[in-house]
Formats: structure tokens, sequence, C-alpha cells
């Protein structure tokens, strides 16, 4: 079973991690080659990576990839994201967990803001 | 004169605002309805946002749009760069100045994602 997490930072605002929670919503309702997906934030929100990583795991995922829901290569995605990953990695060896390119490096973002700024 | 302009929070890390800034550069280059396109930033590197507006009319600009290179609708982009805008706004009623919706509520974010997860 391979599942896909997509992560983002947290907020204090609950909106805010709403959106990220109804756009995991909306890909997991999307077509795609996971069998499910869900979202996890760095602080601030639940599920924490760590524990969302671990939900996927009890749910049967053989494979989880991380997706970084990150504008900017910044410290998150360089090295707080990769930490809490490592951390369930340790306990589960026989897991497959991957992280994808952050959002920010989609080479097709100039084209969608482009379109934004149109609309 | 049209001219849109890539607006961002603006990070300490130097390397992140020059993220943004060749961003602006890629999206420049590419086939677009405006004259020019460049970027600015609510704070902590250079142009700031009312910066940024003024150059662009300085440059010939009758109309710019502002474009929040944002993921959520956090009080940065439903207070602070409106706030920003509104402060050359009343400086140079004459030019029609917008603000196109943030990068986040694009519908187009969830396939993006799920591109970026398959890569």
């Amino acid at each position: 079973m391979r599942y896909l997490l997509l992560v983002s930072h947290g907020s204090r605002r609950e909106a805010s991690n709403d959106e990220v929670r109804q756009l995991a919503l909306k890909m997991n309702a999307m077509n795609h080659d996971f069998d499910k997906i869900a979202c996890a934030f760095l602080e601030l929100a639940e599920p924490l990576i760590p524990e969302g990583i671990r939900q996927a795991i009890a749910q049967g995922a053989d494979e989880v990839v991380v997706l970084p829901y990150f504008l900017s290569a910044g410290r998150h995605v360089a090295k707080d994201v990769p930490a809490e990953v490592e951390l369930v990695q340790k306990e589960r060896p026989d897991k497959k967990i991957t992280i994808a390119p952050y959002l920010g490096s989609a080479t097709s973002i100039a084209s969608i803001l482009l379109e934004q700024a149109e609309s």
C-alpha cells in the first residue's frame, strides 16, 4: 500500500490548517497512483509529521511519500521535515519513506502564477 | 503599460528571496500579457511592496497587478499586502492597482502537487 502525506508548516490560525486538510481531501478524490492521500504538519497543528507517518503505517502503508507543501527551500524543507521523517524511519526500517520535491521547485508554478494574474 | 508584481513574504535567508527573484525573471521571459514582470516583498527583502509599485509607475505603468505568492489566506494575504497596496494607491489615485488571487487559491495546485509526488 502506497500512501501520500502532504506536509505543511502548520499555523496558529486553524482556518489555514483546514485549507491544507481540504486540499489533501481534494487530491485524494482526484485520479492518482496512491492508495490514500492525507496531510500532516511540521508544528502547531495535528497530526504532526511522525504521527501522520505512523498512522499511514498503521493503516497498512508499505511506502509513504512525504510531499512538502512549501514555497522555498529553507530550513524547514532542508532540515526540519527530513529530521521528522528520519525519526519514524529509524523506528520502522522495514518501511520505505521518501520525500518528494517541495512545491516551490515545480517548474509549472510560473505558468500557474501567470494564470492567476490574468484571472 | 501593464505591470505584474509578484509579491512574496521575504526571508532572512537571502537564497529564498533570490528564488523569488529568479521566478519573476522566469515568468517575465515567458509568454504573457504584461509589459513587465518583477517582484517585491512584504518585509525583510528589497524592494518592499510600496517601492516595487512606485518603481513600476516610474517605469511607465498605468496598471499594476499585485500577485501574492502565498499558500494560505492568512493575515498577510487578507490584511498586510492590501494595506501596502493601499498606501501607494492613495499617493497615486490615477493608477489602477489591483490584487490577484493568491497562489494557494489556484485550483491547479492539487494537480501540480500530484505531479511532484510522482516525480
